[in-house]
């Protein structure tokens, strides 16, 4: 069965991203700190096309978190482009020509769009009808692979909360945000069990399984 | 240099007790799960004086966290006994007649009280004039060795918010308990660096040093 699995960094008090988040700042005050554990390794310097870094205990994790999925889920912030209608020259997303998903990713918005093709296999889909139609047209996408979540935490606490995510992978970042999108606010009772815990410089990488 | 060690079992979504906090359930909604990984260990029961248990990957960590503490630091709370003067039958703490400690216990409290003593070497001493007092007691009856901090949350949030704190462990827990007591609300930039992460059943163990 293809599984939704969810990835995203965490600060310790529970925040994926700082406070006064705005189009300048989209991962808000002091937020750039959850990911930079992520920038220093080769792995994810190879994913954007570029060389150099670190090899070190999250190389591997990041490696794991792209195998067997198939197409990509994301809200329409982190797609990113600001809130409202699409405009006469819109916004193409934060990664370039040659996005790093290389694979069908579909974005929720209130805003119908033409699917938008890119450079290196990736293609955005932009979905107006809600989560769970998302996840069947990235289900059907993904051809019987998994269907990764992305952010922001307005849509994962969507998906968390409507019981539609298999899995949810946690880089906790030794960092306090004091204030900011809190991950699981208002989620419920969603039981957890611990897949695995992996220490690395800067970050622990958290798995857990959602029980049914 | 005699450190501060704050030890404290927290749950995913930032919580170290669920909401309803009282004396009945001085742990909140949901609170005990918090530390079932801890009862199923022969570590905690050994220390409480019982027999039986797994030994696991929280072993080593249950047994570390004693080592080279000579006192410890408590708010009223976790001592208990409800709020206010303590009356002619004052109580005695959680543990029966003999607790688990065995070295002098400093509980912070706004009413006055002779100190405690109790079978197996521990006394409770009663602090009156505030956290800073309370620690340079705890560390002169230490002796040169560290001061460990229990908690609740509130003594807890203090002494980091004072920045007396040098040493953080969470044992975090898969657990969302959606609100309670908050361990980092307010303490402000905290600068922890990670020192190491343990996986172990049902539970991981996060050890933080605090950056000065």
């Amino acid at each position: 069965m293809s599984k939704l699995r969810f990835t995203i960094s965490m600060s310790l008090d529970g925040y994926v991203a700082g406070p006064d988040q705005s189009e300048e700042n989209p991962l808000g005050v002091g937020g750039e700190g959850l990911h930079e554990w992520a920038f220093v390794t080769a792995a994810f310097n190879e994913m954007h096309g570029r060389s150099g870094g670190e090899v070190n205990e999250s190389s591997a994790v990041i490696e794991s978190r792209i195998e067997n999925i198939g197409a990509t889920l994301m809200g329409r912030n982190m797609f990113g482009g600001g809130p409202g209608p699409w405009g006469d020259d819109p916004w193409t997303g934060w990664w370039g020509d040659e996005p790093p998903f290389r694979m069908p990713v579909f974005v929720l918005t209130h805003h119908a769009r033409e699917p938008l093709e890119m450079r290196g296999g990736t293609t955005f889909h932009f979905v107006t009808d809600g989560i769970e139609a998302a996840l069947t047209q990235a289900r059907e996408a993904a051809g019987g692979q998994d269907v990764a979540l992305g952010g922001g935490a307005d849509v994962a606490r969507q998906y968390l909360s409507a019981r539609l995510v298999d899995e949810v992978e946690i880089s906790l970042v030794p960092l306090l945000l004091g204030s900011g999108a809190s991950l699981f606010d208002g989620v419920g009772d969603l039981r957890l069990e611990q897949v695995r815990a992996v220490e690395a410089p800067g970050v622990t990488h958290l798995k857990y399984r959602v029980a049914r």
